[in-house]
Formats: C-alpha cells, sequence, structure tokens
C-alpha cells in the first residue's frame, strides 16, 4: 500500500496505532515517537512515549491507565520510597525492566533507535517504532518563573501550572532519527495521531528538517483532532494550547500544523468548526473520534488510511 | 562494655549478629562487611554480603533463603529475561531498590561508607555497618584455566566449579574504610563471624593494614567455626577450603587465623580437634554452635562476648 509514517505521541497516539497497525503491514509502517518528555530518573534512561506505544503494540500495556505495563506491581517503588528516594514517577516493577534494559543497551554504546529496535524485537512488536531522534530533545515548561522538566510538569505537579512557555531543549543541534526524513520524503500518507500538538508533535517539529519534509513531501498528510469539544479527552492539551494563544479546538488544531496538514479528521460535535478549518486549506472528515475500544481505533484507522 | 567489632560476611554471618545485636548497644558495635563478592549488574553496584546483614538487623531478610527482602516478587527480574537480558542473579523487585538507592548515591559522589550508613538509617539499623572499604576490591575464583567473578562462581555456575586459586583483585591499592583500623586498634572484642575464611573474611585480610591491625591489637579476637564436622553447614567453605590445601575443619579455620585469633568457638561434633587447636595458641569452647533459630544465635552471640 506504499510507506505510512505514524507521528505519536503517548496514550492517544497508541490508541489509534493499536489500530493503524492491524490494517498497514509492518513493513509498510514507520512510527516516529517522541521523545521530548524522556527523563533521567534513578540513572535510567526512561522513554515514556517510546513505551506507552511499544507496550500497547505488545499488547501488554494497562489498558485502564493507558500507560505501564497491565497488572504491574510497585514493589521496588514501595521500597525506594522506604529508602528516601522520590518515586512520583510511577515506574512499575515490570515497567523498570524495559528501563534497565535500554539504559544498560544505551550504556554499551547504542543508540536510543536501536535500543528500541532490540525491545520491541523482544516484545513481538511487528511495527517499526523509532524515536524522533537519537540525540536528546528534552521539553522544558516555563510556567512563570518556573523552568520545569516536562515530567516534572505533567506527572510530579499534575498539569496544574499555566504553562507561559514551551522549550524543546536540545532541538538545534539535534537530527532526526536514521530513516525518519527519507521515509517522509517517501511516504505514500503521514498520519498525526490525535497527540498534544505543544507537548508531543512539536518536540520532533523543532528538529532541523523533519518540518520542512512535511511540507514538501508528496504524502498526504492526516490528522486527527486531539482536541473534541474544546477539550482534550486526556491530558493538558486544551489548557496548554489556550495557555499559548492558540484556540483549544480542532480549529487551533488545524492552524497549528496549517502548513504541512492536507486533511484533518474532527468530531462529530465539532463540525461547526468545518468551514473555518477549510478556510486553511485543510480538507475535514467529521466522525465519531473519540476511541473508546479497539473498534474505535480500528475504525478510525480506516478513516485516516482512506481519507 | 566496650567496642566490639564484627568481621562478617553474608548468611551466616548475619545469623550470628541478629542475636549479638541483642546484647551489644548499638554505639559499640561495629560491623564490617565483605564486599569482595559487590557486582556491577545492570549499571548497579550491588552489595550482596551488605544487603544480607542489613536486611537481617533490619528485621525484613527472607528468612528461608537468608538473602533477599521476605515475601519479595521478580516481577522485574522476569521482565528483563524478557527482554533478553541475564537473570541468573536473583535480585526481587524490592532488593531491586536498595542497588538502585546505593548506585544512584554512588553516582553522586557519596562513598560506599556512607550510602550504606544511609540505607541503614532509612531501615532502622542501629546498629554501624561499614564495607571493609571504601575501594573496589573484587574477589576473583580461579578454577583450571577460568578466572571468575565471584557471583558467577558462586551463584550462576553454583559453586561446582574446583577453586584452584582465589584472587582479591584491587586488594593492593584499597584502604580499609574509616573508622576501621583505629576501632580494630581500640576494641575491647572483635568477633569474627562464622564466614567463609577464603571466600567472606580474607577479602579483607587482604586489604593492607587489616591483617596486621588485627595482629596488633589488645582486643581479644574469637571466632567461631563456620565447618562443623567438616563440612560448612552453608556455602562451599569445606570444598574451597580443601581445594585450596586448608584442612576442612574447625581445626582448618584456626589454622587459617592462627596469626591473631585468641578464640575459637567449635561445636560439640569437632570436640575431637581441641588439643590440635589449642596447640596453635587458640583457646577452644565446644558448644552446639549450629543457629538454627535467632535463640541459638543470641545464646552463640553471649557465648562469643564471655568467653
Amino acid at each position: 500500500m506504499g510507506l505510512v509514517v505514524a507521528l505519536a505521541g503517548g496514550v492517544g497516539a497508541a490508541k489509534l496505532l493499536r489500530g493503524l497497525v492491524q490494517i498497514v503491514p509492518p513493513d509498510d509502517l514507520l512510527i516516529v515517537g517522541n521523545t521530548g518528555d524522556d527523563l533521567e530518573l534513578y540513572g535510567l534512561h526512561i522513554s515514556p512515549d517510546l513505551d506507552i506505544v511499544m507496550y500497547t503494540l505488545a499488547g501488554i500495556v494497562d489498558e485502564t491507565k493507558g500507560w505501564g505495563v497491565a497488572d504491574d506491581t510497585f514493589h521496588c517503588l514501595d521500597m525506594l520510597k522506604r529508602l528516601g528516594l522520590e518515586t512520583w514517577f510511577r515506574l512499575g516493577d515490570r515497567d523498570l525492566a524495559a528501563q534497565v534494559a535500554r539504559t544498560q543497551m544505551l550504556g554499551k554504546g547504542m543508540t536510543l533507535s536501536q535500543t528500541t529496535a532490540e525491545l520491541c524485537k523482544m516484545l513481538h512488536v511487528k511495527a517499526r517504532l523509532v524515536p524522533m531522534s537519537d540525540d536528546p530533545v528534552r521539553t522544558k515548561v516555563l510556567a512563570g518563573q518556573l523552568r520545569l522538566e516536562f515530567q516534572e510538569y505533567f506527572v510530579k505537579r499534575g498539569t496544574k501550572d499555566v504553562v507561559t512557555g514551551v522549550v524543546y531543549e536540545g532541538c538545534e543541534k539535534a537530527r532526526p532519527a536514521p530513516e525518519i526524513l527519507e521515509a517522509i520524503e517517501g511516504a505514500k500518507r503521514i498520519v498525526l495521531c490525535p497527540s498534544n500538538p505543544v507537548l508531543s508533535v512539536s518536540p520532533m517539529l523543532s528538529i532541523p528538517g523533519f518540518r520542512d519534509g512535511l511540507r514538501l513531501t508528496n504524502a498526504c498528510v492526516v490528522g486527527m483532532s486531539p482536541i473534541v469539544g474544546g477539550r482534550a479527552p486526556k491530558g493538558p492539551a486544551d489548557n496548554v494550547m489556550a495557555s499559548l494563544g492558540f484556540e483549544a479546538s480542532a480549529y487551533g488544531v488545524a492552524k497549528f500544523y496549517e502548513d504541512f496538514l492536507d486533511h484533518l479528521i474532527i468530531d462529530n460535535v465539532d463540525e461547526r468548526h468545518r468551514t473555518r478549518i477549510e478556510a486553511l486549506g485543510v480538507k475535514v472528515t467529521v466522525t465519531d473520534a473519540v476511541m473508546r475500544s479497539v473498534e474505535d481505533s480500528l475504525r478510525l484507522a480506516k478513516v485516516m488510511m482512506d481519507v
């Protein structure tokens, strides 16, 4: 069917991807994962968004939370707390293993792409998942006088801060991981998963060459709005967009990507935005765009591949 | 009662120490732990003997195994196995936390002594436990052509190799941890726990100044034979001593330490060795010297403090 490149953040992306992998053969799919929210903790390199996608496609994700490993325990974390360490980042015992394995491979000189491929292979994930870059790009959230690590903002402080700016530290020197630019150039279709535009997709777009690649490709770039009825079903996308001066709506999402977006899937409740979005030169498909089940994921993946 | 210094290996030592701490006030006790069997695994600094003593004195040791944390799970390890890593070293999820915490503290520039003190404090261990050295000393086991890491010999290969030599790598450059030499010099009594002379106590003795300190101190040096009836109740002490040309007996233990040992506790079944041991200038107390219960530990600790 030709190459499909999917740009993925965390939970929302993984939900779409569990449908997409059912209709796109593994060899035709390249999933590019956000690593702007990676962190170093306990000496471990943690890649939360890569893991969410990996666990989901491996069929071992905690479906209720959308992240972490199903039926995981937190015995190591409980003991770390007893030993006086901070434990606000909720790493389960099985989840921890992936971080240990990744860190060990990185320590041996493997790239993040290589470690991701190895972890996916061991978990029998057939689709190719690559980090957006093998170089460190770290999303920092500015909130007034505060400059927060992404996970500090997101998990530790529970997205309670009003975001006044976002910085993708290291992006100037970062290069897209191998394959990505070639894949974007040669793709038949590019799928923008319903992820936070500012916090999950922009880290990728901040890497030199990435956004230009999307502008110049002949592929059809299809997105799904992560904002439905002015709200993000999960996460702080609505608040973050609003506080940074973007409209927190399906229209705001289209506007955010207008320089390269060809088609946007929006929810029925956002029908009223259709005309304004089309005025940006972006085609619109209106449907039930909230994923409550695997069937929803599959149906929406089909919509994104067919429009 | 004056300062007591206890030289400790792993399981056997911990069993005696759970009795000793009941009769020696914390301020009067310094426990020196073997770190010759420390290892680096998954990027973590693991100190098995320090942990056995620490967990035992914290009341959280797995009593059945004698090591690890009671009721621990192995979910992280199971996942590591799934991810293709070696998992012969059985680190439970809670046990892992201590390794993560230790490694993080070492990474911040703390010494092994300082990290040990911090971990013990968090686990409410009142007795002072110090590693034999803050410098790396690594016990290597020679078996014919093989030069094995200690844990490779001990855990991975299950002590099946005939030991033809033992090397304490790094001992020449190592210094005893702070306090130790002063404590040995000023102690009223020095307790040699029933640990493997070659694999658990000799790593300490190999550090310059350590053995001389024991020879020169005015303290009464009291040991308990880890070999009973020619067998080690736990571990390979008997085989290792025999294959290295020492007699695998209570007498062999006395002979091993004869240059500084004042008094040896031996089991009733070893009564026949009494005369030969006394001929070395070492006093002997014969008693039931196998620790099956906490009561045994307390009774034997009293014997060692009273002789």
